[in-house]
């Protein structure tokens, strides 16, 4: 199995599938394309007719999009239970990861993925805070409900946390403010090693995206306004 | 089962898996909520707290999100087959189901859905150009590859075809030319019963959106710029 992924430092949508294969612990070849640079669009062609990461490769099987890929390693991979076994739970997994798919329009524009910077306050306004405060709810009351089980969302690991975790990335990156429960969960997904691993990563890279780079001029912290 | 569903004339997410229970033959009851009349908000969190329309309402499961419902419902109704039975063709199912999920933002935005308005020629721009352009390849490799299984875009109806239905009535709208395949597809979607039947749903409201509505002033088709 392959997974061909764009920057790390930036790209939120390759860190959902590359996050549930490491967590669930399945092998994988790393196919790492730098987004945006001259021939990155013939690059990411050869491998899906939409054109984006990230895409997974399975023998004949190419599927892209980070949603469709998670139901096809959920399906393939049965016995690593990566959405819950309950139906009332599964839909429930299923709902938070689609709210998250097609909202949250105000996080993802104005708070762009940037896993190595640090911009607190950074792109901050009321309508980005209430999409903060619909996701911190929907971490809490999962939280509450199913902490028996283990830390994640659902308890055990389910794709639902690969969803989330660019938003973990974000929150951190821009210094959002979250209330103790929400952040208890966001601090316990940067502490896994999976995470610690993206991010090291992304630490390695040096493509600037001015794209996904309102608040700096170059890739020096010091260039952001507030620091 | 219960599906609350928006107006019919602008509710792109509620006419998703309303196709898709009629076109499944699944008994349901309808409930319909006014999008954004005063105490709308508080009527939909009655249903989901993600606040927005449609809500499925299985006894005491709820699924909001359209994405969500449908593969509930999939999973629910098994005999139905409302994902390709195929391993291969439901992962590209799921692929270009989640890409209108949380893509064509150009569609989205220059051409909202408005199922009893002509208004050819509006809102057109080169990136909605792009995305029209995307959708037309979808279609027509989809159909070219399982014509002889029928006229749906996997031969058979499956979700998929639920999912491209809001796209097929905002092409009907907005003028959009499409190649001779493509335009067979949608003309297709257009007839059928279930399809019919939303429309002249959407006749009988009153109701005028403005956030839905950048090319009129009224519902009178004539304050259209172009008429
Ligand atoms: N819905 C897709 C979105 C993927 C996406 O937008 N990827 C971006 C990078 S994070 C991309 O490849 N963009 C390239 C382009 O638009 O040309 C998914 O979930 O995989
Ligand atoms: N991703 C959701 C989107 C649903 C959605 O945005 N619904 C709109 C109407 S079409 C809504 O209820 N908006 C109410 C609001 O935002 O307050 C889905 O697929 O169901």
């Amino acid at each position: 199995m392959k997974l061909v992924i764009g920057n790390k430092n930036y790209s939120s949508w390759s860190l959902r599938p590359w996050l549930l294969l490491r967590e669930a612990g399945i092998a994988f070849e790393e196919i790492p394309v730098r987004l945006f640079v001259p021939g990155f669009d013939a690059e990411i062609r050869q491998y899906s007719p939409a054109g984006k990461v990230p895409v997974l490769i399975d023998g004949d099987v190419r599927v892209w999009d980070s949603l469709a890929i998670s139901e096809y390693v959920a399906e393939r991979f049965p016995e690593k239970q990566l959405w819950p076994a309950d139906v009332a739970a599964r839909a429930h997994a299923r709902a938070v990861c689609a709210e998250m798919h097609a909202g949250f329009q105000h996080v993802r524009n104005q708070l762009p993925m940037n896993v190595t910077a640090m911009l607190p306050g950074m792109g901050w306004n009321t309508s980005v805070q209430r999409d903060v405060d619909r996701i911190a709810t929907i971490w809490s009351e999962l939280r509450a409900q199913h902490a028996d089980k283990g830390p994640f969302l659902f308890g055990t690991f389910t794709v639902t946390d690969a969803f989330y975790a660019p938003v973990v990335a974000r929150f951190a990156t821009y210094g959002i403010h979250l209330p103790e429960e929400a952040k208890t969960y966001a601090d316990f997904i940067l502490s896994l090693p999976s995470m610690q691993e993206w991010v090291a990563g992304a630490r390695e890279e040096r493509d600037f995206l001015t794209d996904d780079e309102p608040y700096r001029t170059g890739p020096d912290r010091a260039d952001a306004i507030v620091l």
